[in-house]
């Protein structure tokens, strides 16, 4: 049941020899999501024994190249190992006129079939929707249309309470009624003190009778942007959010003219959306270290990690006891 | 008076963990050549040293993705780092529909001059000349338009005999033509026995009184391509031979219809061309150990190496003595 993010690409713009473009893998449970495809991304993929197989849906968040040019390579790659699976983009809708211009240089021989879906949306709109999981798209701050994806898994069947419920000798039909969240109206009866049996419509309320077996988990991507106010209550409660983080305070207004964040903005956003956890990335290529990046965002909300090629941020499944 | 050529990318069509896509660096003293761009390009100069700024000249052997992905990545980053020198790239014809769309969606931060020289030849043609280095392209034999390269240094200026000359008291503008290459011819006399003086006309032979103070050095690319006769008659001689070695012998008929050359006939080539040294590249993804690669092909040729990322192959400079 794993629920993970492994970033592949921390730079900004300019990759350095250690640091590649944007490119990250969510994975919820057996399927992976590619998030951004920079420049490289096959090769960490392999590096990072990231199966290309499992990956039916890749997203977008916007068309600059350090967020997008590892693309065409991994479609080719993909068809080399012999895919025919349908593979899903999700970007905003100018990657249509660029998907086109690919296919027709050189998707030759690309045999499995692209469905490209433009998103385009001013609030957070699905756009993806599986009996787990479902994708929203929303708007960020950037320079041309770039959008941020809130993944969070659905709510689980109800479990039932079988010690509590025992004594009331539910029907299968009623049992599955509680497990969808539904409360149970059934006549009753007792006996009165004269004898005389009494009817009544007795209500199991479903709070009472059952429980969440675990806590749906999510996770935040939202870059690349400037800070603003209403992002935090877009991804309010999310477990984990990867961040814009390309300056220190020392660059915030860089920051602003380049329409990026400070990491001490990426904290406010996470402390302001209760997040369980924040993951800097993004860093703009003049920090060698990010010492000062770090502890700049862990004073505003301690609970920051940096991002590193590489690295794993997994999201425990915290498990309801009965 | 470096003339060095560093592998970056010795991966075929499918990169791996350890192997990039084609590209890779030709120094002639102070100036850097772009051998084809495969993706990732970028991060593997940043990782082995390669100054952006030295690179005015980029060759594209074919309009594959794995020697052109890099590319658009590496335009942009060369904008970003201050580029106003022009940027001169020799492709086939085609690429200049793929750059133009490049710079139509992408190439707004790209201020500096791309100039783009489409290749067209059947026969070795001259496509560069500087005072010490020509380029010539020749026809490889693969899928689509490819091409190889000859990279040549120019012979230079020669050395005169001091010692030898010193009797004949010529004038500045004589020991030049003699530089030059020519002979010299004036009129002279002696005092004959009589006590007459005696004119004649006296010649003095260029190569008795100079020698070339090195040898020029040169380098061929040969990739991606079928093994053809007349290959190794338009490099003869030459010092170095980057050469395609898709596969072992083992894979010989796939080698054939893939259009690529197998480490043997790489070394045939090698053979027939008289060359100093070869050096594989471009392996297949199925093979972990290229020992039998390298066995196969040094049975033909000793003097062959195997490339491998962030190797470099140096041509010493060959000093002739007075």
């Amino acid at each position: 049941m794993e629920f993970s993010f492994l970033t592949m690409g921390t730079a900004s713009a300019l990759p350095t020899a250690n640091r590649y473009p944007s490119a990250h893998i969510l994975t919820v449970r057996e399927r992976l999501f590619l998030i951004d495809c920079g420049e490289g991304a096959q090769m960490q993929m392999r590096k990072f024994g990231v199966s290309f197989a499992k990956i039916d849906n890749i997203f977008i968040s916007h068309l600059h190249g350090d967020h997008l040019f590892g693309l065409f390579g991994l479609l080719f790659t993909m068809a080399m190992g012999g895919r025919t699976a349908d593979l899903h983009i999700y970007a905003p809708g100018g990657f249509g006129k660029i998907l086109s211009f690919f296919m027709d240089q050189f998707g030759e021989g690309i045999k499995y079939n692209i469905e490209f879906h433009p998103i385009s949306c001013k609030e957070p709109l699905q756009i993806f929707d599986s009996r787990q999981l479902e994708v929203f798209a929303f708007p960020l701050v950037h320079r041309g249309e770039t959008y941020g994806f809130l993944f969070k898994e659905k709510e689980p069947q109800l479990n039932v309470r079988k010690h509590l419920i025992e004594p009331y000798k539910l029907s299968l039909y009623d049992i599955a009624r509680l497990k969808e969240g539904k409360d149970i109206v059934r006549s009753a009866s007792f006996i009165d003190d004269d004898g005389t049996e009494v009817e009544y419509e007795e209500t199991l309320k479903n709070e009472d009778f059952t429980y969440l077996p675990y806590k749906p988990r999510s996770f935040a991507y939202c870059t690349d942007t400037l800070p603003f106010k209403r992002l935090a209550g877009w991804i309010k409660g999310v477990d984990l959010i990867y961040h814009d983080s390309t300056y220190t305070k020392e660059f915030e207004e860089l920051a602003k003219t380049t329409l990026h964040s400070t990491s001490e903005a990426a904290a406010c956003c996470a402390k302001e959306a209760g997040a369980g956890k924040l993951v800097l990335g993004h860093y703009s290529s003049r920090y060698k270290s990010l010492d000062t990046m770090l502890s700049e965002a862990r004073e505003v909300f301690p609970s920051t990690e940096l991002a590193k090629e590489g690295m794993k941020f997994e999201i425990e499944l915290e498990k309801f006891k009965e």
